[in-house]
């Protein structure tokens, strides 16, 4: 159907069959180098993009979405660089236009099949990639990110986990085979049929972006739904549309050339006031649902848009167990990292850190609650003390929102480790903060029982270690959670943390004192988010995140 | 955990490893044989399972449900027969007992593992099989179906389908290795994790059984539920509660040798007044529900049941278009067979026979819309003429509703074939009746467009055989179907018929002119249900239906 298609597929069908390996093992995988080095990308790649970025500035993107009508402008840097980037806006009287454009090209995208679907694709991932400078730039000005880990998390990362997404859907589109001969043994012959299976989509997909992580949240949903037949609308964040933008840009230019229907894929940006997603998520076409963002449209997605299967990512309480360590520095260094990334402002930060009142035991001898606070405190000094390079770890804040709930901490415990305002050596506008600390008793539910998103870490005083997780157990499975992690050398300790985890259905890291951080999932080993609490209904990415979005039909006949 | 579950495991390990195969290739597999004979299964099975059967007549069931009070005997054969089994009574008083009782189990269920959960679920599947004959009696006096279908469709296909389930839970289970080691290359060492993946269920699982299909409906979702780590209870329909309560028996009874909590698997046996079901269905504690039966309550689960995961197999409109033919005989033989199996009382069942008002072509010569009525006449009249022949394939009529709509067909349209009541020679209280066929006009839409559940099919006169397919897409869309079939000598007509069953998402039959019938799929080859019409919203089997009923919870240490 698609001899573009099909070619696609043979280019990149060494790359699909190493992701597929990869889902099957989960050890190490990545497909996309995530150093932004020069060494791996050229000497020019970085200046490149960043022009690329730099001339989208102040210019109308070069989208048309069938149903917009006019322009909207929504977006506003952290780091207070000038977005202005145009966008076709799309209001609520442009939904059943986008809708039935959006549905069109459905039948002959289905009709291609299978390793045409892929290859489109995985050329998309390909392009994106060759866009990575660009996309991370934009990235870092809609997010608040830092450069580097907008280079990673919103580049190579993403993309990772774009092919990770597509892997699975290859798997499971090909569970079952084209064509099956079935024989089944008669008296005097066997009775022969020929059976036909087709993968049908489910109808238009809805992609609800979020401002933090406009495309590691989004693509996995995005290219789940678009390989496996469906058509995409994707509705961006108005605070981070430039990213989303570029990505449609290149679904579009690839659909075209393999000669499908560039309205496959399309954009929805809209003015926040007019709650387009809202309208769209309750189309009787629209089928799939991929969201990220607040529990509250998260469960108004759930409870209403009924047609639809919806899979969110919404927030949660995250917890840390303190029992005890055998790298007292180590810990305090990685909990302050974690703390410090990106402001906080992940839905896989630690929020609540529980430890006895009584303190812990150490490779450095007993600590007391003061003196892990002062562990913390000098972690926190080496990490965001210098501006210059504390920028680079916490990058900007993301919203009002964040900045108030910072201002009221002082209001829910005692801080012990004050935020500090910090000025970026290169961006005087931009708005940096490092986090706080507020201590708080085992008591004080009211206030650690709800997810205060941003730089904002309470350390709990619990009576005992098994205080801890049961409150970490309860907490989790009321509030829902992210992320979990322990720090005990004591065996026990672990198993009855790994079982409350298991209870909570929450992802568990255990003495993380180096190099990798609770609020980091590498894509192809790491689930991020479980299906199992109320902090998500899906993982990214499973079988179940993938294996609903496209149906088989069959046919069959004697021969 | 269960060296028991472990030893049943390795025990069945070869026939999963083949089923697991089988789902695969989608060729023909059975792992239990079909035939009845005494060459198969031994000179006195059939008596012996007759005489257990007999046994439990008028009998207390020995079964202990938590929560129950009292006793209820609902079931009435279609045959005459008296049934007068007594099961546990539970009523929405007992629904907290029983669910609280339901979950107990569940931890440790869950730390079993994989094996020992799959290796209960195959040694049930054993055990069930050797207990075939007296689960084929059950089944032929609750749902009236004729012993030789009963026995296949209730005993071995079911027991083939429930395997299906198994071996797709277990393929998605093992999915994601139980560890993984995780090796990222580093600057001077590699960072080196261990993680765990742990598959952790969703909560309680209820299966709601149907009066018509007892077992083959309510299987796979009941292994499928069970093996992946829920407790099941078990709502049989109570019409139908005999092979589900035997069911349940050996499920606690093979739980119980590998030292799991016998309420992992129950039997909430009810007296139809008190709506049992629908409160079981809204406990939040009930994750994940199979249903199968009528729109309304379906359709009510789908609404309400918000908390939970909801399978549902519901009814359509199945279609038939005739265009043409290269075997008149074998296809008026086929249609007739596919009428009066079972009374029609199949899902499955075709009811809108679409042709031409100008006729067909056919090896025959050109058969008239009234050389079509005659060729089925004559095709009944060898199928069902004689009532000995005739009650071992129509089966009892299994409640008054099916009688009254066959009372109503004149009304609908003009009467070309009437129905008759057939003598059963064994059983002279059983209800037997043929089917009826009425001819309406394509214009006759508020008639045909829904489910008349029964033996009576509509030949409808279409202008053409283009307009036949068209309004079988439309019809297949807005009410669903199970089952769609064309007969055409002609590639496009195919072809068409093809693309509309993509469509409307319904598997299609081509040409059936031997002994292969529309009403029946066959365990891991063909699909049933699609999920992708209202008529149903999942498939016996495939990846989707297994997916969603565990969650993968992983923990990460350095090594």
């Amino acid at each position: 159907m698609s001899q573009v298609g099909a070619d696609f597929f043979a280019s990149h069908r060494q790359l699909l069959e190493e992701a597929v390996a990869a889902t099957k093992t989960r050890g190490y995988y990545s497909a996309f180098p995530e150093s932004p080095s020069p060494r791996v990308y050229g000497e020019s790649a970085a200046a490149d993009g960043a022009n690329a970025f730099e001339a989208w500035l102040g210019t109308d993107f070069p989208l048309s979405t069938p149903g917009a009508a006019g322009v909207v402008a929504t977006e506003k840097s952290p780091f207070g660089k000038p977005v202005g980037v145009r966008y076709p806006r799309v209001t609520t009287d442009g939904v059943p236009a986008l809708v039935e454009a959006a549905a069109a090209g459905m039948r002959t995208w289905r009709d291609a099949g299978i390793e045409a679907r892929v290859g489109v694709g995985l050329e998309i991932l390909k392009r994106l990639h060759a866009r990575v400078f660009e996309i991370a730039n934009s990235v870092q000005h809609t997010s608040g990110q830092a450069f580097v880990m907008a280079f990673q998390a919103g580049g190579a990362h993403a993309l990772d986990r774009a092919l990770e997404s597509v892997a699975y859907a290859y798997a499971e589109m090909t569970r079952v085979p084209a064509t099956a001969i079935w024989q089944k043994p008669g008296r005097d012959a066997p009775i022969r049929m020929e059976k036909t299976f087709t993968v049908v989509p489910r109808g238009v997909a809805l992609v609800v972006g979020c401002n933090t992580f406009p495309t590691w949240n989004s693509w996995p949903g995005l290219f789940a739904s678009l390989v496996t037949g469906n058509p995409v609308i994707v509705k961006p964040h108005p605070g981070a549309v430039l990213p989303l933008a570029i990505t449609v840009q290149v679904c579009q230019e690839v659909l075209a050339e393999a000669g499908f229907d560039t309205n496959l894929v399309t954009l929805a940006a809209e003015d926040p006031v007019d709650e387009v997603a809202a309208v769209l998520a309750v189309r009787p076409e629209v089928k799939l649902i991929d969201f990220t963002g607040s529990n509250a449209f998260g469960e108004w997605l759930e409870d209403n848009a009924r047609q639809a299967i919806v899979y969110t990512e919404k927030a949660g309480v995250n917890a840390v167990v303190i029992d005890s360590t055998d790298s007292f520095k180590g810990m305090c260094f990685n909990l302050a990292f974690s703390l410090s990334l990106y402001t906080g402002q992940m839905c896989t930060a630690p929020q609540n850190l529980y430890l006895p009142a009584g303190g812990i035991e150490t490779d450095d001898g007993h600590k007391s609650v003061e003196d892990v606070i002062a562990g913390l405190e000098a972690a926190f000094g080496k990490l965001v003390g210098d501006d210059a390079r504390a920028v680079e770890l916490l990058g900007g804040v993301v919203n009002d929102g964040v900045l108030e709930r910072l201002t009221q901490v002082g209001s829910a415990g005692t801080v012990v480790i004050a935020s500090r305002e910090v000025t970026h050596p290169a961006f005087p506008e931009a708005v940096v903060r490092t986090p706080a600390v507020a201590v708080l008793d085992i008591a004080d539910s009211s206030t650690y029982e709800n997810e205060c998103f941003g730089p904002v870490a309470y350390l709990i005083k619990a009576g005992s270690t098994a205080e801890s997780v049961e409150t970490f157990r309860r907490t989790a499975i009321e509030r829902g959670a992210m992320t979990a992690s322990v720090y005990s050398t004591r065996e026990d300790v672990i198993a009855s943390m790994r079982s409350a985890a298991l209870d909570a259905g929450v992802a568990l890291s255990e003495n993380l004192t180096g190099q990798v951080f609770v609020n980091q999932s590498a894509a192809f080993s790491d689930f991020h988010g479980t299906g199992a609490n109320p902090a998500s209904n899906a993982t990214f990415t499973d079988g179940a995140y993938v294996a609903s979005r496209f149906r088989f039909i069959q046919s069959r006949r004697h021969i």
